[in-house]
């Protein structure tokens, strides 16, 4: 290895927010995203991923969280890494390589969120086409929240701190895109999840339980990296 | 977004290269990784991940493939990316973001890769102290290991096109270093494997039935990223 390393490559980061809205059509849950519109060229006029520069005073996820509050006025309470995007082309006039982040928030936040003329809420699966190679970085992320979801717990990002068994079948719903049998899910989360001593109020003959998530069980597995 | 990127910050790409080989005291198959030992500072002497720096006109996949090729005449099939670190202190003189590829490779590639002064290949969980912050890398990438191999087909990286269920056993059990149960395992990866005509030959009364893995399961779930 060289000491001095090649001059040329720029490092940016980017993150994929995703929050569940109705849709505007069908009024279904829905997965949403915030985007950007570029007023400078590459691209400019085009959506894009919130994102930013690099600085070499920041770690890579102060970046991302950086960039994020800059350009959305959202703070989601964890970043996880996603995927480090370097195709040679991916950027028409400079070579940049994007580490890409990626948090889930309720609603409530995401409506706490900058709305304006060049921040703007999206479903994610029906996006115009956005700058640089981000449609595909959405498919990705996409794709790796559908996978995330039969095999962990990431769903409780989407609710508070208790929830139905309802509340919960719908978010599963509403990101993997298909009914899930009431029944069939109850026998396959019961495992995780710890009854309240509280029901839901509003005078309702047999009024559903609230539960929360077993806290012994981890939320996320992240291995030795926690929250890095 | 600024126009301009900062300048300041270096990109690296480095590798963890697995492989099973018997462990030098007890004979029990191991997890061994390549190291290179470096020749300048920061860290000369101590012994680190191949690696090197991105040059402009390649993607991060390439990069990791070509230094792993020159600093140890490695070539694994394929390269997975692993994670980004880019902590500010990682790199004592300078900011250095490394994106950190990994591979399992089979005993015969491994003993086909150059040996010799500056590289040498170590048991995983014996490391000395590393450069930079590889020993942390390297821990992150045995608990990836580990986990995927409880729920992925990614143990096939260590086989041959066909093997019988003790060697696919005893893959698992060199990885996660814990014995397991042989009609246990048996129970929970035959949907997953395809009975071969074949026998492992050798006059044995009951000679063991050769598998292979059913191809219409994907081997490693990288979606759509494929092989990116």
């Amino acid at each position: 290895m060289d000491t001095q390393a090649p001059e040329g490559i720029s490092l940016a980061v980017s993150t994929v927010i995703f929050a569940l809205r109705p849709h505007p059509v069908t009024g279904l849950s829905t997965l949403w995203l915030p985007l950007v519109r570029r007023t400078r060229d590459p691209f400019a006029g085009k959506w894009a991923l919130p994102g930013g520069w690099v600085t070499p005073d920041e770690s890579l996820s102060d970046a991302a969280a950086r960039n994020l509050l800059e350009t959305t006025a959202l703070e989601p309470t964890y970043l996880e890494q996603l995927y480090a995007f370097g195709d040679v082309d991916r950027s028409p006039d400079a070579r940049v390589v994007s580490v890409v982040y990626w948090a889930l928030v309720r609603a409530e936040e995401a409506e706490r969120a900058a709305e304006g003329d060049n921040v703007g809420w999206f479903p994610a699966d029906e996006l115009p086409e956005l700058a640089f190679d981000h449609n595909a970085i959405v498919d990705y992320a996409l794709w790796r929240l559908r996978t995330k979801m039969e095999y962990s717990r990431i769903a409780l990002a989407f609710l508070g701190e208790t929830f139905t068994l309802s509340e919960l079948r719908e978010v599963h719903e509403a990101v993997l895109q298909k009914p899930l049998d009431p029944a069939n899910f109850r026998r396959q989360v019961e495992g995780t999840l710890v009854p309240t001593d509280h029901v839901v109020t509003g005078g309702r003959h047999r009024p559903p339980r609230l539960y929360r998530y077993d806290e012994s069980i981890e939320l996320v597995h992240n291995g030795p990296l926690a929250h890095a």
